[in-house]
């Protein structure tokens, strides 16, 4: 399963060395997994209660980023344990890879703030 | 009452024009007004329960700022009402002033998000 | 003459009182002014060598903001003066006016970083 | 070598999850990264006319931040190759390990933003 965002760098994406900020790069990947979220989860979260937590983030940085610029944000979700998300991701900016990297997402309840296992419905659509 | 914050511009509140994005300039208010909160409302800020909410900001902008340009930022504060606070502040770079602006705060309950009068301990320190 | 971009408050956008920051509303008008840049005055821009650089920000925050909502940033561009525009701009959610106020943009040369005359191409778009 | 800043979790670091955002912790190794920086490199990067830009980016999320948290950001350069320094990076509130990770700068030529080695002089301080 792959999906795909589309997106511009922004102003204030960039710093004063004229490319986008390193940490921006999260930016684009952050919308990349809403958009995600809203196409199949939301729904699910929802009904479950459950919120997803950042464990680990990784990007590897091969070409700079210009504000205006449009990209294509992938994202290849993989169920990593029954309690944890990994999200590959590649910036392509028209058919040039830029970035990648990964984040890992635990599912936690918004009461206790620990671990829970994924639902079923939600590890179908990862699957 | 004044109070002086001492900041620098960092990388990330810079864009490709080479000087401070001007969204960032709140970022320099903010810690400004985070130390104050620090030094004089934290303790009756906790023992009121309420919280601060921006109701209004504003900004002139006079001179570009650079990254790992040294600031001061000097904050007064003033009641605006019995239930807000009107912050106006000068950024100075040595002793230019670069931008001034304001913002104006108002005091809500933690519990229902309705605006609560100043509790007359916060009202003393900001007269 | 009023420009309208659709927008979506991000999780970034939002900080631990539950709502978004005060002073990620500007990411939402700098969306717009960027959407509508993009529309009518990138070649302009581009053509004259102009830059563009914000002399004044304000806003009125009158109803929270939540991660996930849809909103509507309203902007009307007016010239100020032969070398300044401003965009009074509205945040609606639906038909809900969440957020007003404006920014002041000047032209400058790329190069001198001095202010210079908005060309008549562009003034014109603007009327 | 180990570099230890000092800092505080900002209310725009959080989110509305109530702790700080996943990307707002490179702003801490940014501020980090700023301070060492300022301490040992700036003379020398500004009489070698050489920029950082970063390669890698990676972190690990242990616990939570909250806002107002006092933390304390260790750093240890190391050379990776003659062109790039790694920073190991870990974040900790009081002796509580709470995100650890690393960076990888490549030394950059400011004209021609090509990978230039890193002088003498700075590899001498990185050992």
């Amino acid at each position: 399963m792959e999906f795909v965002n589309k997106d511009v760098v922004m102003v204030y994406d960039t710093d004063y060395q004229g490319v986008a900020h390193y940490a921006s790069y999260y930016r684009f990947v952050t919308n990349a997994l809403y958009a995600f979220r809203n196409a199949y989860l939301d729904d699910l979260v929802e009904k479950y209660g459950i919120w997803f937590v950042i464990a680990e983030s990784h990007a590897v940085y091969k070409k700079p980023l210009h504000a205006g610029e449009k990209i294509e944000v992938k994202i290849t979700p993989k169920l990593l344990s029954n309690k944890s998300i990994r999200f590959d991701f590649k910036i392509y900016r028209s058919e040039e890879l830029t970035t990648e990297g990964y984040l890992v997402q635990v599912a936690i309840s918004k009461e206790s703030w620990h671990s829970v296992e994924l639902p079923e419905e939600i590890k179908k659509i990862l699957q």
